[in-house]
């Protein structure tokens, strides 16, 4: 098991079959795009599902929830889209496993092992896409709710009976 | 600076502001539930924005984007809600800074040194609230995509013309 997954698993919590899946998958996608990991936000993931996978994703990449470079399509997919804004090339990895063993196949660690072990090309597909860039994360200015008080951004207020409030407040109304 | 902040830049990429806040948010609501990091879903985060922030309580709190247990709630409020599932004990942590000293709010790298270094409560506001505890994180079984092959979760697929397909063949027909 190398470093980088087992910094991984530190991450996320625990090892499992998602997880390694993940790492194949991120590896696979940055090894294509030469890419080495986001600082800011000079490399853009959109993913296509929500599972473990997505945290080694996360972690290898820099592509991160809070950083606004993770973009979630909620396809139920096993598929990232790597995108760099530098180079303006993008790779969709595709999971894909091929020629499992047989004693894999049945035992949950021995999967994780064969996952992280085996040739790039049981595991993944990659295919070199072109994609319209993702617009750069940006910061709004605050304004406060007038029914709570509380800080909100300005382009998440609601106008409600001629006050300026936030989701939760105009909700309640 | 302590070994936690610098473990979060290297996860997030770069230091800044809203990432110091997050740690800030982050810890306060971990130290009150008493809560170590999740290693599974035992503890669950719901977020009111998807700002730098919740990188530092996504790696401090083990709620994380793939784990299931990091849900957003688009509300554009630096607030965080950390609920422990086995002390059924939840608190919503909100930013509010005060007594900001005069350099510290014209300066960026003073400005991160005191939201690192301020005592808690001139940063965080926490109170304890109930919620309903939200469903754990599930595995669906996935089918193949009956126009592109590609493999996709059964609750993610569309009929089209008889035909069970993903959401993006879906779109393209």
């Amino acid at each position: 098991m190398d470093k980088g997954y087992k910094d991984i698993i530190a991450f996320h919590g625990h090892s499992c079959p998602g997880l390694a899946i993940g790492y194949r998958m991120a590896r696979a996608g940055l090894d294509y795009l030469s890419g080495s990991r986001a600082a800011d936000e000079e490399m853009v993931a959109i993913v296509e599902n929500d599972a473990c996978g997505v945290d080694a994703l996360q972690y290898l990449s820099g592509c991160t929830f809070g950083k606004g470079n993770l973009i979630f399509k909620d396809y139920g997919k096993q598929a990232y889209t790597l995108y760099n804004r530098q180079s303006k090339k993008g790779v969709r990895v595709l999971f894909g496993p091929q020629n499992i063993p047989e004693n894999a196949g049945k035992n949950r660690d021995q999967f994780i092992d064969w996952l992280l072990s085996t040739p790039e090309e049981n595991v993944v597909s990659l295919q070199e896409v072109r994609i319209d860039e993702p617009e750069p994360a940006r910061i709004m200015r605050s304004v406060a709710c007038e029914s709570c008080g509380e800080s909100v951004m300005a382009t998440r207020t609601r106008e409600v009976n001629g006050n300026t409030v936030c989701i939760p407040c105009a909700e309640k109304k």
